[in-house]
């Protein structure tokens, strides 16, 4: 199936990316939720609230696990999540005395949200060493050609000259900062969740805090308690990876247009050829650079939409991120690797008449 | 991989919908762009624009070609788009002496576009077909209901008494409107393209209009001329998709307000069940439709912005629709599937206390 | 106050419209509003509902009203919308023995909504206007330039020569398609809102069918009975409205390119100046098209979003409505006088070694 | 002209915010670019740039200038902003000796941007006030219902019983968050705006640096550089307004459901009043803050939209934020005052059979 470019089996190499795709794939979020799961009965069985010993035996299930996905697929059609049907199968392999004591005290939104942070991480943290790939490339084209004149451009006319430099500059600030943003990202984002049935821990009582505090440690993950209904952090998360393809779309529009036979003031090695016009050489880069830009810009509204939980737990709102945050953060990977490929592809920069290119 | 809810192993069975799916699969997309290239073949042929009986042995090259998927894969990452280098690969299975009769006088876009409206024919007529069920549901409701005291909401407080045929017409006559108004969205979109280079069919001189008629009517498609940058009626298409999913999400928001515990004016079978609370059925397939409405509303904008082409064509906004439309016609498919087993699992309906729905 | 560019004193020159705008103050919806309850006054009167006599002081009363506007924004600020204020205030000035007899049988939102309608089809017309005016202008420059060679570009990079005809029959036939489906918007849009407290019209029972035609017939709306919660009506209308500016966008973003120093291809009379350098003509007109093409792909999404309505009336939804179409409307507007203001002022176009343009 | 609600004589009322708007104003924004180009002289003149003794003349002229709106409305349909008259203007109140030191090494975006910046510090100390009377009603309503019981409810279906002040809670987190990370944004947003024709400050030299640090002083902004293309901090911002909607939309979701009849789990004073039924007690404040969320989340998009500059200053990008930045802090500043309104108004709260409401 290829509905999404994003696991098109050819369009995803233009426009998706296998790395970051691979934690959003069913086994990584299934294994991400049973090594939730597993952690809880630890620290579950460590405060007293389920029986000493039960938690290897529910860790050892939950190595073991092989789950029915067929089964799962059907039970999520009625329950409107995976793991009411994950639990089920789960209990079905534990012995009589420990099935309750598995996913103790837990909610389905419990596992899933801390699954989606837990696998979050390496994503942020593949973005991360991207961009900083990025600036070395914009580092590198200066050191090449940040001296040469250029033309610059202000609203479509030629304005004044500056140099390579002074555009590469231009580049490279909102991407440092975004970079240098990306811990207070991984502060907001990467928290526990654990809420229980109505994000109060009901079942815990008065062992809730030590749990939480040590299923966090447990988890390397932050504890500022439940956030079943507010999704600001993923809002945040959803702008930042919005300003990701938003910088490099900037980027690319600023490449497509030095790019143009009649300007010439940036030559590319490998550009894209045409089924018709054999002397072209398109800058395909530049326009998917553009086009993920314009992509995150759409679904960036649905995450603010999903700020709107009704009372305790939204089926509708929550889905919503599940359709679009994956696909936000696949798209700003694919914009950083393009960005890579595309400014790791320079091979002359700046005006053309001092040197510079010539198509 | 499972970057999209709709292609994932779990969650398309709940947000996904094969049927319509597999017409945006890369082999339904690869057969149709050959499709286009055999007719275009036949045509080019009986109009004398490429030699006679080249068009059989084209057609059948087409026929038994089979794509190297790794080689396009990689090609695409350089030229934007798969065409190019299907036209090699196919152009190497051909004799010498008409290789070059092989996409004549087309360009990738004529290729890509009409292969998709190819299959926007079926998916429109399965969607057609659904909009038919789910009206045979409500009224079949009606049928059983419709006498009903219905207390109206207005505002989300009590307004005055109704009947839930009042309710039932409510959600019909919008979505009647809909499937009305198909026959329109068909003429619009299922219309041939083909413009070669820049939209001027530059390779083919005065036998232009002739190729154009014939094509057209071989492929059962519409006749009104190039549409490269004019993408107004994809648009529409995408406002159609997201009418759908908008009409079916009020339908849907209205059974979860009704299905509310303290309201119970509506009783479905199969209700969702909860990890941590037994008691619960939750009106999943209601809040299904409510997410989809808010994914296509998302998604709509994306499809307008994209209709701001540069010049004669644009790498950019035409990869924005690549991204978008797709998901939006399974969004709508998966919505009206899941209207079919909301609406067809009424058991009760109407004002409890008029012999409706007890919880 | 100028919060929105449209009624900012300085901005709504370059991005507002008077003429449409007007439609929108607050004394043309009164005055729409008030035609709607004299009209009903009489319907009713007709069909039996209220006493013969009544409509004519009641149409008096309507004439002579002077709404008091504090009192009126105070209310709405408790009420959520100004009818009920409205009708408190002229039932005033209402004999006691006919102030029952106003209003009766409506509800606030056939009042707001068939206002709102009222005023669509001036707005519609002038739209309409507006697009001849600029077919026109597209058709003049062909008379002038079309035969002239131009060169093609295809993904920011030069194809093949083409002509201005070329192009400019580009630009004209999505227009001429939206001027064309106006008939149908119109078929859809003007239609009377009437429905009564939850839209079966309660109070008016048998006598419902006279009414409704009647009044229809009365304010020359379509009559297809209650769209309280449809409004697939309005989000078709968005639509159209945003590739009203998607397209005249596509026109700005081509004249932005052509008309690039580099390329040389349109000359405009009276280009933008600026602050910092002289010898600058900005593509202002170009630009605004592009930023009006944005601004209504942004916006249509909202109006998709608003077509879930709650039950029997939505006050969220609703609300949205107001906020966001209106602002489409007059963006619509500014585009396409802003697309006749720069068509017109094409001096040249075409290839510059062809004796086109010179910067 | 009310073709904005945030204008609209009667709807800004329930809708708009006076006091945030006001920072929004012509006469405001006049204000503020007149302080910047006051100070920038002063700058200049004191590192030498523009000679001694002409920064208080230049002063003086910017206090006493009077605007020639007329004039300035018709120059910004051909400049396409209003600086290049607003200069021509007040240069022609100058002694012509120090004419051209007016305004000197500065681009309109340098006014336009600085002043936006200015007026958006009043607006956001404004905002960070009301968060917190939002917040004091939250724990108001804390100590006074606190502790009844509630019942909890999970996908629109009862789940388990906890208190109010879980509820509380939960509204409370993600504002306090929201507040707490305002120093954040101020840090990102309040700097200033000053980088000549392209960026570069052409004209001023190695006095770049002095003039720089000076002017960020004088008018208390931060210096981070030129940021002419780098809007990632007024997309942060958008993003920030929306997170202020999106969770007072949650507030409100809330309060809507939990203010139905058959819940009557809230009550409210002062709920709207019908046109059509005496009996109800509308949630407008809820529904407000729901359609305000909504409103927000569809135009955050733009804002992202609005990051791809073209090469050194895009005006299509630059225009779109217009349109939009100044309607989502406005529709910031209503959330907020309509929020401490409703939670105000909150009369009592919890199980209406544990003493709580009865409606």
């Amino acid at each position: 199936m290829s509905v999404s470019v994003f696991e098109h089996p050819v369009l995803s190499a233009l426009l998706g990316d296998e790395p970051v795709a691979a934690h959003f794939s069913v086994s990584a979020e299934i294994q991400a939720m049973l090594r939730f799961e597993a952690a809880l009965a630890h620290c579950e069985e460590a405060a007293g609230v389920i029986p000493e010993g039960s938690s290897d035996r529910i860790a050892e299930a939950c190595k073991q696990f092989t789950p029915d996905m067929h089964a799962m697929k059907q039970a999520t059609v009625r329950d409107g999540v995976c793991v009411p049907e994950m639990v089920r199968q789960l209990r079905a392999t534990l012995d009589p005395d420990i099935k309750q004591f598995f996913h103790f005290g837990a909610t389905s939104q419990d596992v899933v949200d801390t699954a989606l942070v837990l696998r979050l991480k390496p994503v942020l943290a593949e973005l991360e060493a991207r961009i900083a790939v990025v600036l070395e490339h914009i580092a590198s084209a200066d050191e090449r050609f940040g001296h040469r004149p250029l033309t610059a451009h202000t609203r479509m006319q030629i304005a004044i000259p500056i140099t390579v430099g002074d555009k590469l500059a231009a580049w490279r600030r909102p991407l440092q900062e975004l970079a240098t943003g990306l811990d207070r990202i991984r502060g907001l984002v990467l928290k526990l969740q654990f809420g229980g049935a109505a994000g109060t821990l009901d079942q815990l009582g008065e062992k809730s805090p030590a749990v939480l505090a040590q299923l966090a440690k447990a988890l390397d993950l932050g504890d500022c308690g439940c956030w079943h209904t507010d999704r600001t952090s993923l809002a945040e998360l959803a702008g930042w990876l919005s300003q990701v393809t938003g910088v490099l779309g900037k980027v690319g529009q600023d490449v497509a247009l030095m790019a143009q036979n009649e300007v010439g003031a940036v030559k590319l090695s490998g550009g894209g050829t045409s089924s018709a016009m054999a002397h072209k050489h398109n800058p395909v880069s530049a326009e998917v650079l553009v086009a993920l830009a314009g992509f995150n810009a759409t679904l960036v509204g649905g995450m603010h939409r999903a700020l709107v939980h009704e009372n305790e737990r939204s089926g509708a709102a929550w889905t919503m991120e599940w359709m679009l945050l994956p696909q936000m953060a696949v798209a700003s990977a694919a914009s950083l690797r393009t960005a890579i490929r595309m400014v790791g592809s320079i091979e002359d920069l700046g005006n053309r008449d001092h040197g510079g290119p010539r198509t």
